[in-house]
């Protein structure tokens, strides 16, 4: 499908994941359709924005019937790749890393904790959740064998770039980075970062301050204030296949 | 100062509390001032971008000569109401609620974790890093007296909604969600919702697709992979004052 080869934009994306965060839930409650209407309502974002995100899988979906929660579920873990089994790398098993390991949804996505890495020599050798906590010295060799390209920096601020380097040296080419620090990281790799703090600052302004509005034609009917990810585009990038590669 | 009483679009402010952090960073360093293409290798987003952000304080630094980074740091604080202490809640004291706890960066953003609640008797009455752990039935009581308007939700989704609306109801405006459930909100709170599987998701996408590429006006010299927030808004929402309320 043509286009799904198309780049998409980041605060897209991030709604995309909101969504089928939601639709997850809906299919767990046994329901069958959904209208964008009810979509905004559960996720935030406002209807006219999910239709227009919807066009990154072409037509679909009719206006008055709404769409098939199973389906269009399917068609946006397509998307993001969620759809076929994907190892992932731990390293950190404090209490984030054992947070993680417990978080429910690692099976609904598809991702599977290959391995997780500690120095810390009282950690190697135990379990959490049946995972065997290996010793951080052994990284490389592992994912020699696991072939793991995603990985997850739960560790001190002090040895996450060390360690992204051994990561990325080892084949690894996404992370998700939660140590308060900016990691540098070559091109071709991709680095989120999980900003607590960050969260917390953004929070502060918001609870004192109005947030920008989006533009009429964007109006939110639901009159939320802004709980998600990106509802405040005026006007998402346009989808021109000329803008892509 | 008229500027900042305007309206940040969130995007906006997700970029401002990266250069905050960096800032942070880069004078605990002893770094006296910084260049915006500086600010760019350090924080992932362009130069040009940044410059335009710090429009939201009229005018300040000049072409060649670089930014105070003390004087930045304490500007964008104030924007962000980081600039005096606040109290906060944490609902949830098991492995994230302690790895939030032990998270460097309260005190430097004026944060205070004025209580912790739970509800396991096993935890209740013991203390983490000097803070005790109090019943969760006692939430509204304490906050009585606390008054703290931001809370944190680290708990189980099951309970995530009724324990939401509790704080909400005891006078908490804010809230950072890490719970894995969409929180619903009466339009004068604000909900942050971090989701960590969300995260996972959207790096999926991002290891083996390109992503949209900023408009060539605002390409980034560095060639980053778009590590942060929004490096990717095409022309940030201008900031007119007859949009604002």
């Amino acid at each position: 499908m043509a286009a799904e080869r198309d780049a998409v934009p980041l605060p897209a994306l991030e709604r995309l994941s909101t969504y089928i965060r939601c639709l997850m839930q809906l299919e767990h409650e046994g329901v069958v359709s959904v209208s964008s209407q009810e979509m905004e309502a559960f996720s935030g974002v406002s209807a006219a924005q999910f239709r227009k995100d919807l066009s990154y899988f072409g037509e679909f979906g009719k206006r008055g019937i709404g769409y098939n929660v199973q389906d269009l579920r399917e068609r946006i873990a397509h998307l993001l790749n969620v759809d076929q089994e994907q190892n992932v790398l731990l390293v950190g098993a404090g209490n984030l890393g054992s947070a993680l390991i417990a978080y429910p949804g690692w099976r609904a996505y598809r991702f599977k904790i290959a391995a997780v890495f500690d120095r810390d020599p009282a950690k190697i050798g135990t379990t959490i959740r049946r995972i065997p906590v290996q010793d951080l010295a052994d990284l490389e060799t592992a994912n020699a064998t696991i072939g793991a390209k995603i990985a997850i920096l739960a560790i001190p601020a002090w040895e996450a770039q060390s360690v992204a380097n051994r990561l990325i040296e080892s084949g690894v080419t996404g992370l998700i980075n939660f140590a308060p620090i900016k990691l540098q990281a070559p091109k071709h790799v991709t680095v989120r970062e999980v900003c607590f703090i960050c969260e917390l600052a953004i929070l502060s302004h918001l609870i004192h301050h109005p947030v920008a509005e989006p533009a009429p034609a964007e109006s939110n009917g639901a009159g939320h204030s802004a709980p998600e990810g990106e509802p405040l585009i005026l006007e998402p990038p346009a989808l021109s296949p000329s803008d892509l590669t």
